[in-house]
């Protein structure tokens, strides 16, 4: 018997075998995100064998909102954050991981980031889609207590990585010790504590030799 | 100057660099949960060049959670749903993923996967780690109706990946359409809708000579 080859679209094929227009809708836009474990970032995971995909990430950012809550200075509530973290990266699947010391990529990162969620988002039911766009939008503007936690989540969770692999991803693209404060001062935004470990997980990884306090 | 390698073991690391016990068993926990990134499962991403892992795989379900929960035949609570997903993958760190077909495997899973919960949750002040272990019994036992969405969309997730690379991971393994019906049909028992997409994309990948009707 014959074996044909993958989909071409395979987001399309999935969404022809339903009938119901909303559910079809829906399962495109399921089948779609699988992209996003394509997308890499510059961190490695802890044991430094790969990069880590924007996906994971996510999934690690998320459960970190379920068991660090408390540690937000404003009462948050653990599942909201959990939401806005699960979405905060899907637009990269159209426009890309953007390194966070990368000041050209910056630049032009919102205008790439509102054109894939347009397209992205555009695939659900017009309700939903313009639901998961606004926790988007609250991510990106830090628009709430849940919105600022999140964003010290997603700075915080890096220098994790970085600090288990011994700044593998720091050392790759000569980063300094001041361009990480710098970056990474904005978790403040959302928790001193966590702000507080920041800075203890940078000063240590100074004087294990990880991280240059200067450039060379 | 010097550069250390990294820590043998990196939670442990991170954890001593936080005074306060609970902020700092939390750490703890957070840095372990990275190796769910490591545990490969059978099925592959959607354009076949790799199997997916488990922390990738929690995320893509949290997601399904918030986009499909209108699909649940009893009324869920979407972020209540992704909830139990982020965390019922968890064990897999020390018990690491039980294939579906895999009937020997299957047998043992439950005591390695609750000497992993007794670990890994153990790792959390007590009861967030009891709330935690809670979620993964919950969906464990389809104890509830978030828990049997939960379960199914656990279970069209792959059969979504395995249309979308054209049935690669059941040609690898000789799956047949009968294996794939039988052990998916649990879906069911969340959700009537998914059940039948389900159905559709099992006849269709058999029409389509991804998926043998039965054993050659």
């Amino acid at each position: 018997m014959g074996t044909g080859g993958s989909p071409t679209d395979p987001s399309a094929a999935l969404g022809a075998l339903v009938g119901e227009a909303q559910l079809s809708n829906r399962v495109r836009f399921v089948v779609e995100l699988d992209r996003l474990k394509q997308v890499l970032r510059r961190t490695v995971v802890t044991d430094g064998t790969r990069r880590e995909n924007s996906a994971e990430h996510s999934w690690h950012l998320a459960m970190m909102a379920l068991v660090l809550a408390d540690a937000a200075d404003e009462p948050v509530d653990p599942l909201r954050v959990a939401r806005l973290v699960l979405v905060h990266d899907i637009v990269e699947i159209d426009a890309g991981d953007t390194f966070v010391y990368d000041a050209d990529g910056r630049e032009t990162k919102a205008a790439r980031e509102h054109a894939a969620a347009d397209r992205l988002f555009g695939l659900l039911p017009d309700g939903e889609g313009d639901e998961l766009r606004a926790c988007w939008i609250e991510f990106e503007h830090g628009a709430s207590a849940a919105a600022r936690f999140a964003r010290s989540l997603d700075r915080l969770q890096p220098l994790l990585l970085n600090y288990a692999s011994a700044g593998q991803a720091w050392r790759e693209h000569g980063i300094t010790a001041e361009q990480v404060r710098e970056v990474n001062s904005t978790i403040g935004d959302g928790s001193a504590a966590l702000w507080e470990l920041a800075q203890r997980v940078i000063d240590d990884s100074v004087t294990r030799g990880w991280l240059p306090e200067t450039g060379r």
